[in-house]
């Protein structure tokens, strides 16, 4: 083989969902140039001795196809089955066997091996909370509705397009939080108070910014040419909406370039929610 | 000690938002006895040997105050922030770092230690089509905006309540999909015909059933004591439904024990959505 290296292709593996074994691979391959790999492919539910001789052959397909070796990220539990898959000519890196042992040691018992357990759990109180959260936040998005407030975990308040509606969804989804959201409008600016339901939740209420320029950019693919997207009425905007937050003493974050992620995870760890869900 | 094992604390600690680590961490956990570990300690964003410092100390802490060793699993990518942190008296579980050197071999180039990237990233086009499709499925919840089904990757289908608008929006946000949904209503079962929207995206159609006693039980919590609730109605409905999308050859599935993150995965399998974003 010459210098250059030859992508490789991906697979994720799992007798669940799939979507912590892709969590993980993901993350690890973000520690290499993205031109090592082609885009993953994904099995999962390889809950049979059957589908584990599938899965084997389609690795070992890919590999005949591509020349070299697979990528396989699995997180299967049973070990018969982790035999199968990884009987074949690719790396194949076994997220949770290798971790299992030294938590049996520490622990001084034996693992269940349970199958699908992480993410195929329905009937536990987090589930439910998490979904929950997900229908409260719906019916909480944009100001749509004051009512139901007091039982909010957290309600972001921010300037039209400042991102929100997907980290209020994020945060119900991830951490299982009733999360709503009020926009503060060029009205909330004028009287310079915050819009009247949210006086009485002010230790829930949490600000997200942005710079003008990026908000100008977001909101000008929405309705373009408008005064709205207007650089100009951005920064009046964004400039007001600082202004009154700190005035009320909002704790804010400026959302300009971060993910949802750690958005939401920030949310989370100034909130100090203690009784999250865990995952 | 006694024969009775000791709750362990667990800690989720990360240079970046702590998402992966727990995700693994969860995984692995559901594999042993729940009455085995407390609440988890989530330590996001330790990207400094302060930081590193002052996890150490929780964790070492934690220990002195639980007088058993806690559990720790880290995704720092930082050999030094590692060592920092690391070097208490715990069971320490490196799940980056334990894959990057096969990985290095494998791939024969060396890793590029780069911190907090997997949820950091919000200038790539993966992350940009992930919150268009967060956008996209808010604006097509329950059949709320028939324009713009054309974009749609996937519509889901069923009767109120069946689970359309949790698993639309883990569609979006785990794999990057447009997804809208359309309740099938008593109407629709009358006229015996899809609703007029969906006739000319049959082959974006997915439907979602649920069992008439968990659907009665679910829309009870809503509409206690209703007509919209009573057994007698959901089976007539989920009976209507059922033949409906049989009729029209619409492939379904049974969420009534599934998770959402089960149902995203089978939806997406089924779909054979071959382009979706890796995450």
């Amino acid at each position: 083989m010459s210098g250059v290296p030859v992508s490789r292709t991906v697979f994720y593996i799992s007798d669940g969902t799939g979507i912590t074994a892709e969590a993980l691979g993901h993350s690890l391959l973000t520690q290499f140039d993205d031109a090592l790999f082609r885009p993953p492919i994904r099995i999962p539910f390889v809950n049979s001795t059957e589908k584990a001789r599938e899965a084997a052959a389609r690795i070992a397909a890919e590999k005949e196809k591509s020349g070299v070796r697979p990528l396989v990220f699995s997180t299967l539990v049973s070990p018969e089955l982790t035999e199968i898959v990884h009987n074949v000519d690719a790396l194949c890196l076994s997220l949770i066997e290798t971790f299992v042992a030294p938590l049996e040691a520490e622990l001084g018992v034996r693992s269940t091996h349970t199958i699908g357990r992480s993410h195929g759990l329905t009937d536990t109180s987090d589930y439910k909370n998490r979904i929950e959260a997900i229908n409260y936040t719906f019916a909480h998005d944009d100001g749509v509705s004051d009512g139901g407030l007091e039982e909010a975990d957290v309600i972001l308040v921010g300037v039209s397009r400042c991102g929100k509606t997907p980290t209020s969804l994020y945060l119900a989804m991830q951490f299982g939080l009733k999360a709503a959201n009020f926009p503060l409008i060029p009205e909330d600016f004028e009287r310079n108070q915050l819009p009247g339901a949210l006086g009485s939740h002010r230790s829930k209420l949490f600000g997200l910014t942005i710079l003008p320029e990026r908000l100008a950019q977001i909101r000008e693919e929405r309705r373009p040419g408008s005064r709205y997207a207007s650089l100009e009425n951005c920064r009046s905007e964004v400039r007001a909406a600082e202004r009154l937050m700190k005035r009320e003493g909002i704790r804010w974050l400026d959302s300009s370039s971060k993910s949802i992620e750690e958005i939401s995870t920030t949310v989370v760890q100034e909130i100090r929610v203690e009784r999250i869900a865990p995952r």
